[in-house]
């Protein structure tokens, strides 16, 4: 699967030149999403399947995603497996495409996903044809299972969406890093350009950013500062980080300068 | 000093469009300063005067550096004041110009700073018209202390010198950048591109990297990255942060959904 | 729930003064294991039913356990829940007693819990009148599941087994501790006394502790060590910690002194 | 100084059974302290001179401080090295003893420690006799200097005081553990008792708490907490704490089970 890792991204049979995915929800305003698309150089959008109101050309979500990038429906708002199976399949008759996120929570305080019913959800619509991006709880065996299933990718959280409490799941995101061979997306809860910029230097494929862009005093420039930083972060991993020292080694020559020089 | 704080960085009267420092210790070969210089887009660069070898063009360390890059050389080797203002004027002599890094370090297993000499050496030079980028350990009231002294910046250690052990000083680094009007270089310790980013959205007006850079195994991409993650943290903080969350937000609509539209 | 959390920790209808367990494994000797139990002042130990070889006095490690003291085998090599059912019911067969720890790991590098496969045997189990602790992976969709499922406690990882990591998924054991009203035991990864008792201030009901004290140059002394962190732990939470604040607050009277007194 | 640092803490001649120092500021009724050190077993408090009021019983503070019970006076609200003398030759003056603690501030915000005055006054009062305990800012160049002063400990801070933001400082208090040789007593911003023993686990040989303590919602308690995890994270620390590693390792036997022994 190195082929995968390095150079470019590939899902589902496309290939991706940013490896920032970002969400649709909580801009002040549908109008700044083609700028911050633009600024951040994000080619994956996601967007709950409420948002696209194919009778209002204001309030559909699809009116303001320029054509070449891809649509990603999340099942937002579904809370079994049935009900995400459900609005995938409207979502792809209504012409948004193979491509979906599952999302399937019953936490209503943290928000977390459902790694069970997640499975099942994957394992139905993977067969029928959809590109799936399961949403998930950081665990090992069931980002397995979800390999099994037939996942395109896995994408397991950092911290409660939209808390901006940074990547918390370090040490099972690095297990899953680690063990799984398709791509890995970080979701939720990266809230800073820096957290994005670790996850890729840990070695995950991609990351996708809502509220950090969406909730910031100028969404367009965050959006392109996380573009930068996702950049920066898979550059590093590439590039191949030098180890890290309990002590210092000097950079300079430190000794018998004055007595050799002057 | 708000001026100075956004928008572009200036320094000694020169106005600087990257706020990325780099070093020319420890890189495998001299021959590669250019390339790490060009992909990093940084515009100062420091470098120990001893690598100042006026007779030899393969071991000049000049000869490396191209035209309208500043050069910033530093006291590297000097265990006192005396040294450091001995070298410094060295530097100035030797056509290396006005600026200088002042090192006193008298630490060998850690290389850390010595405050009290560092400012001595800084009130000297300033008021002979060198500007001052004094290295220091990060305490609040000798950072007062060398502003009093004349320092065009401070430069608080993140960790030991090369030991890419990241900005463990964080707590102190923020109370400086919260009281201190002259612009805050986090210098030394920075192992990773997000580390980079991190300082700079907690308000660092620049970072200094060399090991990570030289020692990594692609120097010139490795360049390349701490470049963009330094300007994403950068464009993070003028675009502010949204807040941190104890517990989950919603990015998309939650409840309703199936009842509704289906 | 509030009354289990508080005074006392009953589990099983048994009331333990002490919320530190201890594992069995590692130990230099086993006949050190008495002293630990005596220093730790623990109630609880956890066995593999390996270990317990009912045929021979020096290798079966219940000659090693004072009498009084809480048996928790567990279901270590168990791979599925067919087979962890299998070592319980073998366990209660050879007089170890009701409680049973269940452990599924497939994972053979990181050793993560499996935690659908958890959930299977714990409900088979419990409904055998078992008192089962299952060790998990730190979901909180799953640690419900494993409450309705009869579950005496639920013991989410600290890290992988062995390693001592210390608490890295501190933000899903707080929101499992939040959201959960059955007692949460904290094991595996725990490392040093610190953590246990920060588990402890966290609001965790109890911590496991193994290799910490196993491995250690003294494990009497270390297991001591541990017994008093986790009673400190406990008092603190009880004795409700302080607020954190962003800045400094005087101690003690900071102005005026001179003036007013002298 | 290897047995200066085991077994018992010596300081100032005096033989310490406690690690754990409080200090007598912030709390609800001054009454309380008396059950505070005997819960906690420390031997040594400190107080700001102001406290100290021998005209009147209800108000001084030294009323409230058993028999045995070491006096640390403090300089707090001194701004100077003069200052700071002034106000130890006054306790002396006034029967508080020979020991004192060097708080000379001049943040107001933050309340940081200024050192180069801090070392002027420690001379001073060293050759005076007195029992130096000087507060700090983690620098190791100063400690280093405050050694040559005649200091009797070094006492850098976690963190800003009254904060319980917990040692922030880790990286610098352990390079001060690691080379300099007196009493090294970790103050200010420690907050839970965890943080207490992660101190003492790292090699501090004390740490100083206050508003933790005072602040709690039952001071009585929580200063017993801290001393059972001041003695918890010595007793690691003596007992030597096993290696971290990256990967799991087994605590019981993985294989095999099933198929050798049923």
């Amino acid at each position: 699967m190195c082929s995968i890792k390095k150079d470019k991204l590939i899902i589902g049979g496309r290939t991706l030149n940013s490896r920032l995915f970002i969400g649709s929800g909580k801009f002040p305003s549908k109008s700044i999403i083609p700028s911050v698309i633009e600024s951040s150089e994000s080619e994956v959008i996601t967007m709950a399947l409420r948002r696209v109101d194919l009778d209002s050309k204001e309030h559909n979500i699809l009116n303001f995603i320029p054509k070449g990038i891809q649509l990603l429906p999340n099942t937002s708002g579904a809370r079994t497996a049935e009900e995400a199976i459900r609005i995938a399949r409207l979502a792809r008759a209504m012409g948004c495409g193979d491509w979906v996120k599952i999302e399937v929570v019953r936490d209503n305080k943290y928000l977390l996903p459902d790694n069970m019913e997640t499975i099942k959800a994957t394992e139905v619509l993977a067969k029928e044809g959809f590109v799936v991006l399961p949403y998930m709880s950081p665990d090992l065996m069931d980002a397995k299972r979800l390999v099994d299933a037939g996942a395109a990718t896995v994408m397991p959280l950092g911290s409660p969406i939209g808390s901006n409490r940074g990547i918390r799941t370090e040490e099972m995101i690095k297990i899953i890093i680690d063990e799984i061979n398709i791509p890995i997306i970080v979701d939720a809860g990266i809230g800073k350009p820096s957290e994005a910029a670790f996850a890729m230097e840990m070695g995950a494929d991609a990351v996708l950013v809502n509220t950090a862009i969406a909730t910031a005093q100028d969404p367009v420039i965050m959006g392109r500062a996380f573009g930068m930083a996702v950049e920066a972060g898979r550059l590093a991993y590439e590039a191949k980080l030098g180890r890290v020292l309990n002590r210092a080694e000097a950079s300079s020559p430190l000794t018998g300068f004055l007595g050799d020089k002057i």
